[in-house]
C-alpha cells in the first residue's frame, strides 16, 4: 500500500499544494467490493507504525476492509517507509506523469512466513487476488504472493492475479526476464487473470496472431492471444481486460473484455468524461469479481466491472466512490440524466 | 426557497466539503430577471428568522429581488425551517444525485391570506410566475398560488407556471392523482406553461400522439401534445421547454421550443459543456419571459431564453452570473472567442 | 448521529462554503477510544439508508467503531433523516453559534427492542455509555437508554452517562421538569456522571452550597454539590467534568475534576489556544474512560482526560486526531515544543 | 509587464477569489524559451519598487529569464503601476471576459535610452523580440522597441515582433491608422512576424485575396496575404501563425502554419481540451522560435511550436509548466496515454 | 468605493491567491448599519459601468443598501477606474501593508451636481455621513461632500464626518496644509466627528495640552483637545473614536470614547483576537450611530459602538456580519461562550 | 535541500491535503539573504533530474539563489532521492511533529571533489555557510563540508556552521559520540558558530556551569559554556543563537544572543504570534550575518537577525517574506500597526 500525492492539474514541477490518497492494487480492489459491492474483504500487507501508516490504516478501516498487518517500526529518518507515489492529473493533451519513491519500502521486506495464512482464511474465503506491482518490489514479494495463493486455494478460495506489467519497475528489480520467470511462477496458481495484450505479452511473454490493431477498442489482438495461454497456463480459466482508447487525458472510449473458459465477452463501448484515470483497471476487477462472486452470468458480470471502472474515473483517488445501485443502473444501459 | 448544499464533484457519500447556493424555482426566475436583465422583480415567501434564513434573504437582495416575506420564528431544533437540498455535481457517466430534507419546511405551512397581495402588486405588476415544486409541498400551497394567480390577473398581469413535475415529491404529497387534480386547477389560471413532455403527460396527464421521438432533441411528440393542451386548457397561449440530449454529465446538447398561439418556433441546437446544470430551465425561464415583456418576435423570445438558459449552465449555483450584452450575443448566434 | 455543518470563520448568515463533520456524543466517546486510545468499541444507533448516512457510516468505520444499526429508508424527501447541526467556530469575542435541523429525525424513532443486546455484548462489555442530548430526542430514546444500561449492566459493564443538557433540546422536549424526571431515571442505573454544576443543577436538581464561584476554575461549589448527588443516587461512585473559562473563543483556561467515591481529585489547569471547542467534553470523557480501564490511578486518570480533551480543542471537527503518545505525553507534562 | 487577476470559472461580477499571474507578451516567450527550452534568455522592461513589482520579480527569477530594469518609484496611491489585467477563465458557451487598468503603467512610460543596449547585449544576443501590445501603451514605446530592434540587430540577433492587434487598446492609444503607421514603422526591422490573418489586416493593413475561408483552420486566405506581405515589407524572412477553432471556450481545433521564405508549412491540426487559453500564442512563438534557434527543419520548428502552445493550454496561467521532453514527444506525435 | 485584493496571510510579493472585498469609508457605515442594525440607508457614489463596477454593486445590494450611483463608463483600458486597494492581513509582529491603484478612479472625477439631494432625501433623512478619505481624491470631491451635508442639514439630517487621515493620499493631493484648509472646510458643517488624536492634530490642526500619553487607551491627550475643538468648531457636538493599544497584528486591546457636548463617555476596554482589522473604526461609528439614532443614551451608544467595532474585527473583509443581537449581547457584558 | 510536505493544522494521521514547501538549511540562509536582503547568494549541492527536482530548482531561482549542481539521475522508482519532510503546524498545546524520508537521498552521496570550488569562488565571496544537518546525512558530506570551508577560507570568506543538532539523525548515522567526532572536526574549520546550549553540549561536548536556568531566555548557562568554547576551539570568534520560549505552538516569547570575541549582546525579548515555527533559526542566521557583512555594530547585527527570525514565523513555508525595511523597522522597535 502507498500514499499517493496529487497535486491535480498542475504538474509537480510548479506544484504547491497536492491532496494524499491512499492506494494500491489489491487494496483498491478490496476496497471497492467493500464499500461499494458490500462484500467482506481483507488485506494482507506491510505497515509502519508512524503517522503515514496511520493515514494509510484509516483509509483502509474506512472502505471497511479488514486488515491483517505485519507491523514495522519507522526510524524517523530513512524507514522502513510506506511507499510514495508521485502523480498529478494531467489534462487535455498532456499526459498524467507517474513516478515513484520506494526507496525502503517496508512491503519490499515482507517474506514467507509473515503472514498466518491459516487464522485469516479461518472464517472462510472466497477469493483471493494479487497483482504483478507487488511482485515486483523485491525478490521475497513473490514467494508471499505464492505462498498466500496456496493458502487460499487450499481454503477453496478462487485465486486471480493482475498482471499490471510496470516497464519501470521490473528494470530496477531485474528486467524483463525475470520478470517473465516471476509472473509465470505466480500465474500458475491462478484461475483469472487481469491484463491486457501488451500484460501478456511482456510479462507472460504471450504469443499473439501477426495482426495489426485498428485501435485500441479492437479485440482481434487480444483474443488471439487466448490459444498461447490456454497452452501454456491450462490452470486459466478466465483473462479479462479493460479497453482504452485515450482521445485526450479527460476523454476515453471505454469497453471490457473477458475470455472465459474458451467463449469471448465484451461489453459495451461508452465515452467517459475522465476526472482521475487512476484506479480504472482496479475498478473494473471489483466489478467483474463481485460478478463471477454473485452468479452474475459472463456478459452481466463484464458490464458490472466495465461500470463500475467508468464510474471510478468519475472520482478523485483511487477508490470507489459509487453505490452499488449506481453500477448496476449503468451496467443495464443507464444514463447521466439527473436523479430528483 | 432553499438552501442548495453542494459538494462539488464528489458524492455525498464521501464528501468533506461543500458550498452553500440559494435557490428556488421562483426565486431563479426573479433574480434572473433582475441581476441578468435589468427588470424590477419581486418574491412571496416564507422567510424563517434565523442564521440559514439571513442566508437566503442575502442573496434575495444581493440578486436585486423586492422580498415580500411572511416571517416564521425558528425553535433552535427542529423548525420551521428552510429547506435543505443535497446535490452533487455529478460527473461525466456519473449522474448528479439530488434528495432533500423538506421537514417542517415554512414554505409548506403558507396559506392563503398570509400575502397582501393587494400591496405587493400595488405598483404594478406585469408578469406573475409559479412552479409545481411550491405546488407540492402541501395542500395550502397551491391554494396560495392560485390567490396570487389570481390578484395578478386583476392587476393585469400576464401568468405563467413551471410543471417541474418531480415524482419523489408528489410521492409523498399524495400521489400521481393528487399532482394531476391540483396541477390542473392551477393551470386555469394560467397562461403561459413552462413544461416538457414529461411534465404535460405527468403533471397534466395530455396524451400525445404514438410516435417514438427519435431523440430528446425531436419535438414531434411535444407538438403532438398541443392539441390535447389547447382543448383541455384553451386558456393557456403558450407552452414551452427546454430541449436537452444528455451524453454526459458534462456534455449536453441543448435546444428549447415553443407552440405560441398554435404556431411552433424553436431555438438552435448547440453544444453545451455543463458545469452545473441546475438552474437551467429557470435560465430559459427568465430569458424566454424577458423577450415576451420587451416586445421581442417569438423567434427571439425563445433564442434569447436558450441563449440565457446555456449560459447558466457554465456558472456554479442556481442562478444566473451573465450580462445581459452575454446573452444576447449569444442569441444572436456568438461564439466563445475571448473578447479582450 | 448528526452531520455537523461547519463554515468555520465565517457565520451561516455570510456563509458560502462549509465543512462537514460527523458527531453525536456516544459516537465521539467510541471514536476517541478506538482511533486514539485503541480500546475495541461500538455504537448502537439509528442509521438512514441514504447518502449522508453512508457519509456517517464512512466516519463510524474510519475511526475503528463497530456499528449496530438499526436500519431506515430515506423517503427523499423529508425523512427520516440524520440530523444536521449547524455550527460556526465563532473567533475572538465572537462565540460559536449553534443550531439544529432534527425534524423528523430517525435517532428519535428509536425505541425499546429495536437492539439486540444480548448478541451486541455477546463478546464481553466492559463499559456502556450514554448521554442527555439523545436522551431528549423523543419519549422513547430514554427507554432505549435504560434498556441498554440494564443489559450492559447486566454482561458487567460499568454504566456512564454524560448529562449534556441542552435547554433548547429540552424545551422542544417538554420543559424542565420532563428533562429532570427523565434525566433522574436513566441516573438510576449509572456508575459515571460527566457533567458540570450546570447540568447536576438543571439536568438532576441536585443542590449546592449557598456560595459564589470566584471563577469557572473554582471547584467549591461543584464538590458541593457531591453529598447531595451522593444521598439522592447512592448508586453513582463517580462524578467528573471539565472546568474552563473562556477568555475569548479562541483562548481558554482548561481544567478537569472528578468526585470519585468521595475523595475529590483535580487535573492542572492551562491556556488553550482553541481552534474547534466543539468534542472537548467528549474527549475528556474519552481520555478519563480510558484511565479508569485501564488501571490508572483517579489522578492519573483524570490528567489522561484532561491531556485528551486539550489536545482536542486543536482540531477541526468533533472527534480525535491525537495519539495515544501525545496524549500521554501531555498528561504527564509535556511541552509543545516541536518534535524532530 | 503585467499581474493577471483571475477568478477562474466564475466572471469578475460575482467573483470573491481570484489567482494572481504574472504574464506580459515578450515575458511569456522570454519565461518559457527558459523554462522549459533551457535557453538564456533576459528582459528589458519597467519595474515598480512595490509589492506588486516584487511579485512580478518573482517570476521572472522563478522562470529563469535574467531581468533589465529600468526602474520606478511607486507613490503608494496612483502609480506609477504594474498594470493589471481582469480575465476570467470562461466557459463552455461562455468566452473569457479581459479588461484592463492600465491606469498611469510604468512601461509607458518609458522612453529611449531607458536602456543600455550595448550592456545587455555585451554577452551575445541571438534573438530579439517585441510584440504589439507593448507598442500601444503611449507614444514612447515604439520608438523604445525599434531602439532595441536595432541594437539587437547590431549584435547579429534575429529580430521577431508579434503583432497582436488588440482594437481596444489602439482606440486608446489613437485609432486604427496610428497602428497601422506605428506597427509598420516597426516591422521595417522585422525578420520573422507573429500574426494571424486578422493581425495582418487591422495591425498591418495588408490585402489578400477576396476568398470566404470555410473555417479557421483553412490557410487559404493566410497564405494568399503572404504577396503582399512580402512587397510590402522584403525584409521579413517568416511569417507564422497559429489556427484555432474555437468549439467552446474548453474545446479548440489547434493547428499552426508558416511561411517562410516564400514556402508554406503546416503543422497537424489536434483536439484541445483548452484549461487557459490565455499564453497559448507565445507558447507557440517560444517553440518555433527554440526550433529555429536550434536549426531544426522548418516542418519540425512549426510542430514545436504547435505542440508547445497546446501543453501550453492545459495549464493555469500565462507561462509553460510543460518539459523539453514533453514538448518533443508531442511534437513527434505523442499521446495522452499515462506515463508510469 | 473600492474593490480590496486581500491576500490573507501572505504578502502581496509572494501572494498566488486573494479574495476580494468590496469596500470604501462611507459604504461600510451604511453596509453595518443596515446588515445588522436593520437601518434603511443609502449611499451616493460614482459608479463604473464594467464587471468590477457589477462585483461592488451586487454587495451593495446585498448589504441592503440603496444606491445612487453617477455612472462612468469604461474604456476597457484605462478607466474611470473602481480604486483598487491592496491589503495584506499581516501576522503577529508583521503588520498588515496596505497600498492603492487609484489612478484615473471614478470618483475622484465627482462634482457638484452630480447627485440630485433633493430627489435623494425626499423620503426623510435622519443622518448623513461622509470621511476624509473620499475629501482626499481630489479638488472636486471635497465640494461634493459639502454640497451633500447642506442639502442633508436642510433636510434634518445629523451631519457627521469621519476624519480618517491618511498621509499617502494627503501627500499625493497637495499636502498638510491643503488637508487641513479642506478638513476645516468640511467640518464647519458636521455635527458629528470621528477621529482620534491624529486624525484632529494632522488633519485639522486641533491643539493639545503638552501631556505624554501613558498608553493608547489613554483619554487624557484627546479629551484635553476637547476645549480647542470647541472653540475653533462650536458647531460640533459630538466626537469620538475607538482605542486600540496593538500587542501584536492578532492581540489588540479595544476601547472607545466619546466627548459630547462637553461631557466625556468611555467605553469598556477588551482584548480583541483580530482576524482583520480594516473597517474596525467603520463598525464603531455605525454602532454608535445608531444608538444615537434609536434613543440610546451615550455610555449605550459608545458601548454598542465598542461591541460591534470589537465583533467586526472577527470577520474577514471590511463590512459587518455581526447580528444587532450579538452586538447588544457584548454591549451589555456578553461573553463568547458557545450558545447552543 | 528537502521539499518538505505540510498538511497545516491536521496531523498527517488525518490529513488529506498539504501544501509542498522548499527548504534546506544552507538554502533557507542563501534565500533569505538574497530575497529579503538583497545580497548576491548561491547553493552547492545535489540536484536530481526528476519533477521534484524541478519544483525545487524553481524555488531556488525564485528566491535569487545562484546554483551549482552534482546533478544525478531519477530512476523513476527507487531515487536518487531530494529527500522528504513531513512537518505539520501543530496548534496550542500540541507540538509540530517532523518526520523524515531521506532513503536513498542524493544529496547523501555527494563526495569531496563533486564540486569544482575554485570556478564557484571565481568571483569572490564573503561569506560560507554550513550546517549540522548536512553533515549527519553520510559519511562522506562532512568532508564536502570540510572541503567547501578551505576553498572559502582560502578566497577570503568567513566561515560559518549552524550545529543544529538532531537527535534522530545523529542516531542513524552513528551515535552520539561519531556527532562530536565529526562535527569537531568541522568546527575547526568555523569563525561563527550558531547553536544554543543544547547543540553545544550534545553536539561539541562543551562543558557548561552547573547553574539551572530558570526559563529558556535565561542565557546564565549558554554564556557560561564560551570558556570552553573558547579553549577548545579557539578560532571560534562568534556564537550565536535565538531563544524561545515556547508558551503553545502559536506562541513563543522570542529573543537571541550572541558571544563575539569575548563579549556578550542580547536582542529584546518579544512576544511572537508563530504561524510557522520553522526556519526561525535560519531567518536569524541569515539577518546576523547580514549585519556582520555590511558593518552593523554586534548590537545592532544581533538586531537583525532577532527581528528577521521573528518576522519568519509569520509566513507559512522555511523561506522569508519580508522586506528588508521591515526587518530593519522591527530591529529598531517598529510595532504591528498598520501602514496605510
Amino acid at each position: 500500500m502507498v500514499h499517493r500525492i496529487d497535486p491535480g492539474i498542475i504538474p509537480f514541477r510548479k506544484a504547491s499544494e497536492c491532496r494524499i490518497h491512499v492506494s494500491g492494487g489489491e487494496f483498491n480492489v478490496a476496497a471497492n467490493l467493500a464499500d461499494c459491492f458490500r462484500m467482506k474483504t481483507g488485506i494482507a500487507t506491510a505497515m509502519v507504525d508512524y503517522p503515514i501508516g496511520d493515514l494509510i490504516n484509516e483509509r483502509v478501516r474506512a472502505m471497511g476492509v479488514r486488515p491483517f498487518y505485519k507491523m514495522f517500526e519507522h526510524n524517523g529518518v530513512s524507514g522502513p517507509n510506506m511507499a510514495t507515489v508521485y502523480s498529478d492529473q494531467g489534462h487535455g493533451v498532456r499526459a498524467p506523469v507517474v513516478f515513484y519513491n520506494r526507496a525502503s519500502e517496508a512491503a519490499a521486506q515482507l517474506q514467507p512466513g509473515d503472514f498466518d495464512w491459516k487464522s485469516i482464511t479461518a472464517g472462510g474465503v472466497r477469493w483471493f487476488h494479487s497483482g504483478g506491482i507487488f511482485a515486483a518490489l523485491s525478490p521475497t514479494t513473490p514467494e508471499v504472493i505464492i505462498e498466500g495463493m496456496q493458502a487460499a486455494k487450499a481454503a477453496g478460495a478462487v485465486v486471480s492475479f493482475d498482471l499490471n506489467f510496470r516497464a519501470k519497475l521490473w528494470q530496477v528489480a531485474g528486467g524483463l526476464e525475470k520478470a517473465q520467470d516471476t509472473l509465470r511462477r505466480i500465474v500458475e496458481h491462478v484461475d483469472v487473470i487481469v491484463g491486457n495484450e501488451e500484460d501478456l505479452q511482456k510479462g507472460l511473454g504471450v504469443q499473439g496472431p501477426d495482426v495489426v490493431a485498428e485501435s485500441k477498442l479492437d479485440t482481434t489482438k487480444f483474443f488471439g492471444m487466448m490459444d498461447d495461454v490456454a497452452k501454456k497456463h491450462p490452470n486459466v480459466k478466465v483473462v479479462a481486460t479493460t479497453l482504452r482508447e485515450v482521445h485526450t487525458t479527460n476523454r476515453h472510449s471505454w469497453s471490457a473484455v473477458a475470455w472465459i473458459e474458451g467463449k469471448t465477452h465484451q461489453a459495451p463501448t461508452c465515452e467517459l468524461d475522465v476526472l482521475d484515470r487512476v484506479g480504472g483497471g482496479d475498478g473494473f476487477a471489483a466489478g467483474f469479481f463481485y460478478g463471477l462472486l454473485t452468479g452474475a452470468s459472463p456478459e452481466e458480470a463484464i458490464r458490472l466491472g466495465w461500470a463500475h471502472g467508468a464510474l471510478l474515473t468519475t472520482f478523485p483517488g483511487d477508490t470507489t466512490m459509487a453505490t452499488l445501485e449506481q453500477v448496476q443502473a449503468f451496467a443495464k444501459g443507464g444514463s447521466a440524466r439527473i436523479q430528483r
